[in-house]
C-alpha cells in the first residue's frame, strides 16, 4: 500500500485508527482453546469486528512467535484473512545489518506480505537499507517511545545539544521519503510531540500507548497531526480485550467505533 | 548452561570458537535442496563435523524466518541436534517491552530452549528485564557493532563525553551479573576493546566479524581477553560455507580446527 492509498483511507472512513493484535492466548475470551487455533479463531472474530472502524492492524509478533511453529502458522493465517483495503504492520522490531536484514525484509515484505515493518535504529544506516530497497513497503522505526526505558538511551543528551532520539529521527529522514519511512513516537510524549513534528513534518508517525497506557487520543492528534493527517494511533488490549465474555466481538466492535468517533471529531 | 560451565567446556576444548548457522537456504552447497528441509539437513552435517571444535552455536533467526512456517520449523529441529554440552545463541536482536517482551523470552528460552538471545538496546532496562528474569540464561546485548552504520548512533558522542555505546555498556552492566548478560563487540573493533574491558571486565563478549568480516582472532584475543577468558568468536560463512562442493561438512571441519588451533595458542 503506498502512503497516498493509506491516506485515502483514512480520509474515507475518517480514521486513524490502527487495531493491534496483541493475541496473548492466555488472555482470549472464554469459549476458545488456549493455543495458536484459538487466537486465529479471536483474531478473525476480531477483525470482522472492527474493519469498519479502523484502516490497519498491527500484528505483534511476540505473541504468535511464542506459540512455536503452529503461532507462525496463525500469523500467517491471521495476516491473510485482513482485507486489503487495510495497512498491515509486523511488530517486529528487527534490525540487523547486510544479509540478514535482507532475510528480515523478505520474511516480513514477501513470504508474510505486511504493509510494513517496525525496527529498531541502534545499528544504524545498513541496517535499514534492505527494508527501504522495497518499493511500496514501510519501514516504521522506533522514535521516542513512551515507557520507563525510553530515558536510558533515547532521552540522554548529546553533545551536539540534541537528544539522541533526535538524531534518531533527523538522521533516518534523510534515508528515505515519508512514503516509505515512518516513525515510532509513544502515546503519552504529546510534550515533546509538536517539537517531533518541526523535526519530521511529513511523516506517518506510529502512535501506541492510548487507552490502556495512558495516551490522551485529543493530545495526540493536536500535536501530532500533520497536512496529510499523518497519525496511525493504535490500540490493542482496550478494543480486542473489551470483553472476556461471549460478547467479546460486540464489544471491540464498540471499543473501535468510540475511537473511530472520537478521531471523525478530532480531524 | 551457566558461566562456570561455559568457562569449563572452554578450557578443556582451549576453544572459544561459536560456529554461526548463517544457513542461508540459497547458498547450500550443491546436493541439497533450497528449502527447509535442506537447510535442516545441512546444518545437521555441520553440526556433527564442527562439534568437536567449538563451545557453541549461534543459530541467526532471519535466515529461518524467511522460509516461513517451515524455517521455523528447521530452526527448533537444528536447535534439538546440538549437543548439550554447547552453549546455543538466538541471534535474534529482539527489543520490546512488557508483556511483549516476556513473550519473546519465553519464545526463545522456553519454547526454543537456546541459553542466550541477542537483544537490542534502545528501549532500555524495561525492554530486558524479562529476559533477566530467567535464571541460567544469557541476554546479549549490542555494544559496539562493526559496521559502517555503528558511526551513526552507537558512535554518537553525549554530552558527558562519552560515546552512545559506552552509556549502554555501563547502565546494562548495572541491570545483572555477568551471569546473565553478554555484550556483542564486533570484530574489527579491535582498537575500542581494551577501553571496553575496561568498562566491562568480567562479562563475556560475543564477537562477531572475525573471517569474512576481516577482524583479527590474534588482536580480538590480546585484548578482549578476561580471566574466564570472557570471549566468545563467532564465525559462520567462513565455516559452514568452506565448500560449496560434496566436501564441505569436512571443509567446515578443517576451518572449525584451525579457528580451534589458532586459539589454543593464543589461550
Amino acid at each position: 500500500m503506498t502512503k497516498s492509498q493509506l491516506v485515502e483511507e483514512i480520509i474515507k472512513k475518517q480514521s486513524y485508527l490502527c487495531v493491534g493484535l496483541d493475541s496473548d492466548c492466555e488472555k482470549l475470551p472464554k469459549g476458545f482453546s488456549k493455543d495458536a487455533k484459538g487466537v486465529l479463531e479471536f483474531n478473525k472474530a476480531i477483525i470482522d469486528a472492527t474493519a469498519a472502524h479502523c484502516v490497519g492492524y498491527k500484528i505483534n509478533t511476540a505473541f504468535y512467535e511464542s506459540m512455536g511453529v503452529k503461532g507462525w502458522q496463525a500469523m500467517e493465517e491471521t495476516l491473510a484473512h485482513i482485507p486489503h483495503s487495510h495497512f498491515t504492520i509486523a511488530d517486529a522490531k528487527r534490525g540487523d545489518i547486510g544479509n540478514t536484514s535482507a532475510h528480515y525484509a523478505k520474511t516480513f515484505f514477501e513470504v508474510l506480505p505486511f504493509d510494513a515493518i517496525t525496527v529498531a535504529p541502534y545499528m544504524g544506516k545498513d541496517s535499514l537499507d534492505a527494508f527501504l530497497a522495497y518499493k511500496n513497503k514501510f519501514t516504521i522505526v522506533l522514535g521516542l517511545t513512551s515507557n520507563e526505558g525510553s530515558k536510558n538511551f533515547q532521552q540522554q543528551k548529546l553533545s551536539s545539544g540534541e537528544y539522541v532520539y533526535e538524531s534518531v529521527l533527523k538522521q533516518v529522514a534523510t534515508w528515505g521519503t515519508p512514503e516509505q519511512i515512518m516513525f515510532v513516537v509513544g502515546a503519552t510524549k504529546t510534550q515533546e510531540l509538536e517539537h517531533i513534528r518541526s523535526i519530521i513534518p511529513h511523516h506517518f508517525l506510529l502512535v501506541p500507548g492510548v487507552g490502556t497506557q495512558g495516551g490522551s487520543l485529543a493530545d495526540v492528534t493536536k500535536y501530532g497531526k500533520n497536512e496529510s493527517v499523518g497519525l496511525l494511533v493504535n490500540a490493542s488490549r482496550a478494543i480486542i480485550f473489551a470483553s472476556s465474555e461471549n460478547d467479546f466481538a460486540e464489544k471491540a466492535s464498540i471499543a473501535a467505533a468510540a475511537y473511530a468517533t472520537e478521531m471523525k471529531g478530532l480531524l
